[in-house]
């Protein structure tokens, strides 16, 4: 539980074509199905701001987008994001399900782009005002597998057209990520059936979930 | 002349209806008359990622940005347009002016919205690579008269549409900027006449021009 909050915000990270969507779908069944209070949103978009920036930053690849721009408009979306969706629903107490977050930047801006990590972890923290995910799932995958899965959806992205060594720097990036902040990150193997996956990030939420019964429970009685 | 370029980099700033547009022409005018190589740009605006975040952060007043994600969509477009044209034309020896630069977010999204000094200067600083201005001309007027000018222009943009009290903040902001760097900035009073005005910038510039080739004939002969 962020300190700052009595919800849950759970992200899910990981390259294109790790199983995101659908394991993102199976969570909200499984909240939905236990009647947890939750939304689910996602980076970037989530926003009408957020929408707009996707359209620009993502699915417009021939227009030129340095890596600097390419991360402040990320952030914009993220910034947006946190004030407009993320904090008021954490607020009311409901879970938040967020499609990509700060992480992502880190990897892909800062491992993949090579954009400085000090001056990334700098402006992400202005942008969130430090809020940080309280439970991340990486779903973690050769990126020769995720692309040639993503390749399968239609037209490539932004990110999908970079060449394989970006994708196996992000990839880096992730899991280094995930080793400094082992308390947060689940890391799981994308190649895994989509069900085995399933249990094990519900078991996990559902943890937490007890855990923070627990802590209101003991709190209102303390 | 910024020790990193042999051009010369103008800005102009000012309040809504101060008469930049005016003076913007009336300089490219007298480059052109004196076979001075020059381009000029705008923010946010300038590159094709520019014009689109023009559009979404500008034009588009009834969608939601609140300042922090402003200021990083402007940020973005800043630091495309030094990448992609400023620095460029710089490197070329070309003057450069641009209607608006990072002194309008400082005054704008610092001065107008609140946000925090320090935390948009560092932002800047990475966004721009701390590239600045050689001369900024401020067109300062009352807000009240610019933005009586600027209201026969058709329809307000986000930031035409915020009131009184934020373009004085913003007034005092530029002001403020201005005292801070008083060798860099030329403050003119906007209810001049234009010609009075034109004739005022035409003579620092054409002044700083012959410096600029002083300076070069020394280094060539020293």
């Amino acid at each position: 539980m962020s300190p700052e909050s009595r919800g849950l915000f759970i992200t899910f990270e990981g390259p294109e074509g790790a199983g995101k969507t659908t394991q993102i779908a199976r969570l909200v069944e499984q909240l939905e199905g236990a009647g947890v209070a939750h939304i689910l949103t996602r980076e970037p978009g989530g926003t009408p701001l957020g929408t707009r920036i996707r359209q620009v930053v993502l699915l417009e690849p021939d227009l030129q987008v340095d890596p600097l721009p390419e991360f402040l408009l990320y952030s914009a979306s993220r910034a947006q994001l946190v004030g407009q969706i993320i904090r008021p629903a954490l607020a009311r107490g409901e879970v938040v399900v967020c499609d990509r977050y700060a992480d992502s930047s880190l990897a892909y801006q800062g491992a993949g782009r090579g954009l400085d990590a000090g001056l990334l972890a700098q402006i992400t923290q202005a942008a969130t005002g430090g809020l940080k995910p309280d439970l991340t799932f990486l779903l973690d995958l050769d990126p020769a597998i995720g692309l040639a899965r993503a390749a399968t959806r239609g037209e490539p992205d932004r990110l999908e057209r970079a060449d394989l060594a970006f994708h196996q720097r992000v990839r880096a990036g992730f899991l280094a990520l995930a080793q400094q902040e082992p308390g947060r990150f689940h890391v799981l193997d994308g190649t895994q059936e989509p069900d085995d996956l399933a249990g094990q990030i519900w078991a996990v939420v559902e943890n937490k979930l007890r855990m923070g019964q627990a802590e209101a429970h003991a709190s209102s009685s303390g």
